[in-house]
């Protein structure tokens, strides 16, 4: 997807003249040499993508001239990935990459009990979704949402069927329910405490199994988000 | 898994005595500390893993007496993974590992069509392996083969059914056959080539879809092994 580009602009639909600034801008002039005259696809994460001409080049910016574009519906469906914030940062930011590409609708990281204290970079997780969304060729971004514990994402998110994996659960197939709404959740390495597997059990939340073998977090990130491919 | 060592002896199950010698055994001794009548898990992906009181640390090895063993069968089903090599080693050896993590029972590399020329250092890989089915808990390690296409893949699984996983297929679910044996194939960054697809064809594969999104290479193969955690 080198030609998309990502531009922070809800209405991506309605304008005809638009600004491409930051980094966007200089990989396209800089990296990718692009010249005036060149059409770049621009895409808003908000169902929009766009065909644009480049009218002029800045130092920092482009400014262009939509000529077509097209719009689609935000997916039915939610799928929120509510994940236990983990410290080995490459595994945990491709957790979140990889949460992208498999359609979760929105990246909810909190405090687990297990987790391990560590700062959290928004700016940087911001980008890695940015640029796995735009190679996924989805049309809605995902959003990020950091929470405290899971008890705040559970109230975030009261009103979706919670399947929470865990590896003590009884090895077997789960039949999810037809509800469009799912908060699923992962935990940490060192898995979920007592405390929070009786929290989900009380908020009507479902374990749930991912197979006989020990997965790591952000595999069994992907192996849950797998189950949903067609959601 | 820091108490787990991986010893390459098939005749674990039998022997009083063995010796962990190489990095598993300046692993438990230097970095690990373990002393004179420590206890080690000891694997040797054939199914056996036995508990081993260590009677002397020499050098670069560890003498042990075996206290006792547990013998697990092969799994009867069989999930090969074919995948297309791919040059980004960090996505390459990311795929291996969770390959290994979600049961794949042997990892098939093939120079793909659209495979960029790359130096496959197979002892690095066989490490990766061996380090990801310790943390997996499994009781067999995978074995790991290289081929020279796509063809040579299909001659050696000859009686398996073969599933391909090929953006251009129709979103949709697919319900796989009951057969044990599975071939599950992936490309690289580039997909297969219309002749490896029509390979296939003849071969009475299927191509499967994995969803709407474009996946990266290491995220279709998680996802497909993710199609059959409970087989």
């Amino acid at each position: 997807m080198d030609n998309h580009f990502f531009i922070d602009e809800p209405n991506l639909h309605t304008l005809e003249y638009v600004e491409l600034s930051g980094q966007e801008a200089r990989h396209a002039s800089k990296v990718l040499r692009k010249n005036v005259g060149d059409l770049l696809i621009l895409v808003n994460g908000e169902g929009c993508k766009a065909t644009a001409e480049i009218q002029s080049i800045q130092k920092n910016s482009l400014s262009l001239r939509i000529q077509s574009r097209e719009l689609r519906e935000q997916p039915e469906g939610k799928k929120v990935l509510g994940l236990g914030i983990i410290k080995v940062r490459d595994r945990f930011e491709f957790a979140i990459e990889k949460a992208v590409e498999l359609g979760a609708t929105t990246i909810c990281l909190f405090e687990s009990d297990h987790s391990e204290r560590t700062r959290i970079k928004e700016d940087r997780l911001e980008s890695i979704i940015q640029s796995a969304f735009k190679q996924s060729g989805r049309w809605w971004k995902p959003g990020l949402i950091i929470k405290n514990d899971l008890k705040s994402v559970l109230f975030e998110f009261a009103d979706h069927e919670v399947l929470m994996a865990h590896e003590k659960k009884q090895v077997e197939p789960f039949t999810p329910s037809l509800k469009k709404e799912k908060l699923l959740l992962v935990g940490p390495e060192g898995g979920f405490s007592e405390k929070e597997v009786e929290l989900i059990r009380q908020a009507g939340g479902e374990l749930i199994s991912l197979g006989a073998n020990r997965l790591r977090t952000e595999t069994a990130v992907i192996a849950l988000l797998a189950q949903f491919l067609f959601d």
